[in-house]
């Protein structure tokens, strides 16, 4: 069984419990700030149950068999929190559970315009009852606090039909942890604070032990139905229920609206939790459910107004691409200064921490489209800006030394060579803010966070680097993107992404010169960043003519590939870490990530060799590099190899590549394919500020196109085999290059120009059996 | 209060209770089997108390936060065995603690020449009353499974005295770990197995929980007294007691002997392990109290004879050393086929785990003094083969990775980047091996086990090594001794270390022709060796005309000494581990180990820029090397540096120059000052099989003289201001060369020789406030 193809839904039919797990993620529903994962409404069969809130953790000892200064001592993982989305159904005394009786039909459908989950389900119990159940549900994005799920269902017959609407807490569920102490911080993780109900109204509240963030969830309920019913509400410590009881003839329907309000607080008290949800539940009734349907549908067309991107040429792709930018979106969309996490709101992945990813490859995709939630996701590393100061001076460094992983801005990785070491982290933090400003000049941005957030990452790399009377200004004993390498020196990524922060935080103290006067930045100090920026050292391998990853890398061993069998990936489940970082074997784009990031920084023959020599040696154990490995195989004239790279990260989740989206989606791969398109066959590069385009479409496709904003203006780039056209829909005229000839469009018209002919190419090659592996 | 300062005795006056941790690691008795720490025999006031049984530990699960593949999932912790050193006193009902009453006069004394312990005490009891207790004890050198206390009281006035004497397992003691699953698993480490009492004897046997090892220990007893008493045993689970009650008269002494079996097992069933202690016990009895002191004082002849060393100018180094010799030889004379743990069997540092220490610093001094312990040392590597094999195959190598830390021979450290990858451990066992080879012609153990072990070691320099193009033969990814660098490339000890590995692998074979055979060695695997061995990298900095301790390391940013404050040291416990490894700061001797080790592949002008730009960069946060220091400064015409780092390193347990003296004695510095003596002023070495000596004795010294045995051949130096005396008293002529001119000493004669004026050497400093620490 497989998801049905379709342009603007995702659709599934039938049950496999197998698949459960990991459609549960495909199908989650999440604003940003409440996510829940697309288990069935009764409860079971179910994967892996979850309903989480953006920022809400608990807290567990990190433990060392040797311990080290300056190790993270607490670690944190994302909470289960009170399911509110069960809806129990008992048929004359049977309850609704597929596993038993006869599922006549049954049908999930993601509804990427509607925003909805829909579900419908034709069930025969065990003793040949029928009903038809219709269900839908939401998270709105328009009322941040707000779920609701509408639920129906009519009986084939005269029926006795009990309904059970749920707030549940402390879900048993199976832990995963190898850590004794972690799962046992997870096992019951909230503590009742709270609990009261009146009429269809139930409100629980917790607080978690050990982090001690407080929370509260609370129902209501419409009914439309004919009387003939008994209802009853009830509320204790981890369980408040809504029952009806009625009698439903032939022909009618039993309608029973669900609204849930969410909220948790670090400060706040129970009272007033338990205010801000009941407040948002009767917010949400004073809407209504066919009110909050429709303003998430116009939430979502202006999304898609200014996001979508079409595929000519592969249904299933046009599908994927769609599904990947609903979920970016989804997990973006309102989390407003709370991080965007490895996996959004979709599942336990990762333990619910935010990485690099979000900066990388999340962020693009939002500051061209959505550039509010891009926004939002900055201020949130703003909000973390004192942790990060603090751990660079525990660090023995100055500036800001953001974490590898978190929820709440302190480091929690447990493995420094993997963790503190990529202090490119601060960098890509940089990064991320310098092209949030540039494409949106959001001057407020800039003064309240943006400039702060440049001068102390610029800070951390004065700090970390030295210089050498030989090299220049080296960055020494760090890790870089590749997580098969590890306490390198001189990672050209890392170096060329210090330089470019270097650089940005110069510019950031000229445009904002009271920002730079409070945080005492002396002359003295920004002339220091520009030696620096200048003097960054960049290895290359004369002999070889390649740039060298880090260091020393092209004179390390390979790695015996003919020798490897497939089971031997992902290569750190099945080989010590030891030898992966002393050998040419690279786990995901990291000099790759830097052509492309940096391009300004490699001439084009520099990247076509260097994409030749990185590509044989790249294994991709990580959702993180396919999305990379297309833009540049695209630039340097392999489109189908990108296109190949582009199905690999759009598939990544639907067709479940790397075996475990049953912990939630891999959002820097979804945003990845995104990234595959726009940069890689629409050449857009954005470097020094300055957005440029080389679009060329794949043989595959015969057409793709997709929509930009840069600052007021809001265009479109539509890709066809020989031409491309720029299509600018509203705001200031565009100003861009083709192709390296520089363009006006103005507003309200279109430019068309052909395309030159892609280069030749050097041919190249994966490790055996590494090919891309998407399909289409 | 300090030690008293005596040529062939270390003794104590006064009771300091704040001293007492550390004066029982130091008054420690050992016979490399049973380890009884200096604790007093009522048991308190106490430090901390230890018995050990050399091999004897529980096993717990290694914690990791994030974990890896090939990590170890077992450690090993040295386990408080039970105590049979408690001999309880009662005057009148008043327990003898010298925290209650007043201690007239209280000495202790660790005797080099007696091999024994002793205690005189004149204790007023709050009552008044008076008792002089007079106590001796000794592990036997030559009963290897036995151990035996003389107790003596002799009352003021006519007196009752009740004395029991104990066997207690499960004593509680303060736990140390932070983990607590550790701290679990070493909380009442024992499970009764067996108890019984008879008589004057009394035995009980346990094992561990979760390692399942078997021990046993048993007590009898003697009384030498008049008659009017009554004696009681009385034996349970975790304690076996005989008491003595008796009523002395003014004048007349009660004497007891305590007579100690010890043995354990993890095969021998429990009534086995019964029987062999009690045999042990039934032969120290038949040989009686004056007979053991008798035995051991022979045995300590035996060694003096063969290992002392003479120092002639200042009488604490003369005690400090002789202090230094009697503890290796404790740690090691009978430990047959078991570890010499870093600690010996004097304390529970470092779990109880043996390290590289052993092969580079301890066996050398055994090597030339006591081979038959050396030997015992590598047969116990031998032992473990199976385990290093087994690791070198799960770290997808060949041969024999040997372990960081262990009790058992499997690799138990939770820190790679410092365990694992510090693989110049096996290079370390191949080094010792060939050196005892070399230095005994001891053919069966080449048959049985050197030429294995030195095969095997081969092997997996020949697996973790490859062939660059440009650079020769490399070893990348590797860790060397300094500890405050990891994950290096070409480490240049190490690369050093594996060549004469490989070298020595390709000797071995030519010489045990049947063992490369049996271990299916072929001519092209042998030519490998000899290849790899030709091209191995040493990495060189020609703009500073040194070497670089790996590469890349002179590129580095140098550390902040000036910036650094006293309170900083040891750097690891303030300091991040990534910041010190891409430094230029250097925890102990790694370029200058290899400058001693092998001296043979560095011109004199090298060893004396190399020494003086790393001694600027080594600050010493390690026991392990002043002594190597003192090698290499004696060697460059730094006579009194070389006798300042003799000082710090011969004085870093008396002194407790790292505060962690408590936790037992470092048997590498204790052996290094032996190294600073021998190899330093006396100039030893032995490169390629050949003994050499170049003295020099350092201004502060009128003369020093040491004993070496080479093959059968015994022979001392002596090394005044202008002259040295090479003297054979048994044994085949020496043939060795003096400051490069060949000599040859007939056996009964001696040979006086000038001593040439030392080089002048360049300058060189420490770090500041790292100058060495000891002092007279």
């Amino acid at each position: 069984m497989s998801y049905q193809t379709d342009p603007w839904q995702l659709a599934w039919r039938g049950l496999d419990v197998g698949s459960l797990d990991r459609t549960e993620s495909s199908f989650a529903l999440s604003n940003g700030h409440i996510g829940l994962r697309g288990t069935l409404e009764e409860g079971e069969p179910r994967g892996l149950p979850g309903t989480y809130l953006n920022g809400f953790y608990e807290e567990h000892q990190l433990p060392y068999g040797e311990g080290g200064y300056g190790y993270p001592e607490a670690g944190q993982t994302v909470v289960n929190v009170t399911d509110g989305k069960i809806v129990r159904l008992l048929v004359e005394d049977e309850p609704l559970d597929m596993r038993y009786g006869r599922a006549l039909s049954h049908e999930r459908v993601l509804d990427f315009r509607s925003g909805t989950l829909r579900r419908r389900t034709e069930w025969e119990s065990p003793t040949g009852r029928r009903v038809t159940v219709r269900t839908e549900r939401l998270v709105s994005f328009t009322q941040r606090a707000v779920a609701a799920i509408h639920y129906e269902i009519e009986p084939a017959e005269d029926i006795q039909l009990v309904v059970q609407s749920d707030l549940l807490a402390n879900e048993p569920i199976e832990q995963r942890s190898g850590d004794p102490r972690v799962a046992a911080a997870l096992e019951d993780p909230l503590v009742a604070d709270f609990a009261a109900a009146r009429g269809s109204r139930a409100v629980l509240a917790h607080h978690t032990r050990h982090s001690g963030l407080r929370m509260a969830a609370a129902m209501d309920h419409t009914l439309h139905t004919k009387d003939n019913l008994r209802t009853n509400i009830h509320a204790e410590d981890d369980l408040a229920r809504f029952t009806v009881a009625v009698d439903v003839r032939k022909g009618e329907r039993l309608r029973l609206t669900k609204y849930l309000g969410y909220g948790w607080s670090a400060n706040r008290s129970v009272p007033a939790l338990r205010a801000q949800v009941e407040a948002a539940l009767d917010g949400a009734l004073q809407t209504g459910w066919e009110g909050l349907l429709a303003e998430q549908r116009a939430f979502l067309d202006r999304f898609w107004a200014a996001a979508d991107v079409e595929i000519d040429g592969d249904e299933r792709v046009q599908q994927a691409i769609r599904f990947a930018l609903f979920h970016v979106l989804q997990a973006g969309a309102r989390g407003e200064t709370r991080a965007i996490a490895g996996k959004g709101l979709t599942g336990p992945g990762y333990d619910g921490h935010a990485f690099w990813d979000t900066e990388i490859f999340v962020l693009p995709l939002l500051t061209y489209t959505v550039p509010e939630a891009a926004r939002d996701a900055l201020r949130w590393r703003h909000s973390t800006l004192d942790k990060a100061l603090e751990r660079a001076q525990q660090l023995g460094q100055r500036g800001a030394a953001f974490p590898w992983r978190s929820i709440n801005g302190a480091e929690c990785s447990a493995y420094w060579p993997a963790g503190t070491a990529a202090f490119h982290v601060s960098g890509d933090v940089a990064y991320a803010t310098a092209q949030y400003v540039a494409a949106t000049g959001d001057e407020d941005f800039e003064r309240e966070c943006g400039a702060e957030l440049l001068i102390e990452t610029a800070r951390l790399w004065a700090a970390l680097g030295h210089h050498d009377p030989q090299d220049g200004f080296r960055i020494d004993g760090v890790t870089g993107p590749d997580e098969y390498s590890a306490i390198v020196d001189n990672n050209v990524y890392t170096n060329l992404i210090a330089q470019k922060n270097l650089r940005e935080a110069v510019a950031a103290c000229e445009r904002q010169p009271d920002v730079a006067r409070r945080l005492e930045v002396s002359d003295d100090e920004v002339s220091a960043w520009t030696t620096a920026a200048d003097a960054m050292t960049v290895p290359y391998d004369r002999a070889l003519d390649v740039h060298e990853q880090s260091e020393g890398f092209t004179a390390h061993a390979e790695w015996d590939f003919a020798g490897t069998p497939d089971s031997g990936y992902p290569l750190l489940l099945n080989y010590p870490y030891f030898d992966l970082y002393r050998k040419q074997v690279i786990k995901q784009a990291d000099l790759v990530l830097a052509m492309h990031l940096r391009g300004d920084a490699f001439s084009d023959e520099e990247k076509a060799r260097n994409f030749a020599y990185y590509e044989a040696r790249t294994v991709r154990d990580s959702s993180l590099s396919a999305g990379t490995q297309a833009v540049l195989a695209a630039e340097i004239g392999h489109l189908d190899l990108a296109y190949s790279y582009l199905l690999e990260a759009v598939f990544t989740d639907l067709d479940d590549l790397h075996g475990n989206s049953r912990n939630g989606l891999h959002m820097a791969s979804l945003a990845g394919a995104w990234t595959a398109v726009v940069a890689g066959f629409g050449g857009m590069r954005d470097h020094g500020g300055k957005v440029t385009f080389a679009p060329r479409t794949p043989p595959a496709l015969n057409r793709l196109s997709f929509r930009i904003r840069l600052r007021d203006t809001r265009f479109s780039v539509t890709v066809d085999r020989d031409s491309a056209t720029y299509r600018v829909d509203s705001g200031p005229p565009l100003h861009t290059s083709h192709h390296g000839e520089a363009i006006v469009v103005e507003t309200g018209s279109e430019v068309t120009l052909p395309i030159p002919p892609a280069p030749e190419p050097p041919k190249v090659s994966q490790p055996e059996g590494r090919a891309p592996r998407g399909r289409t």
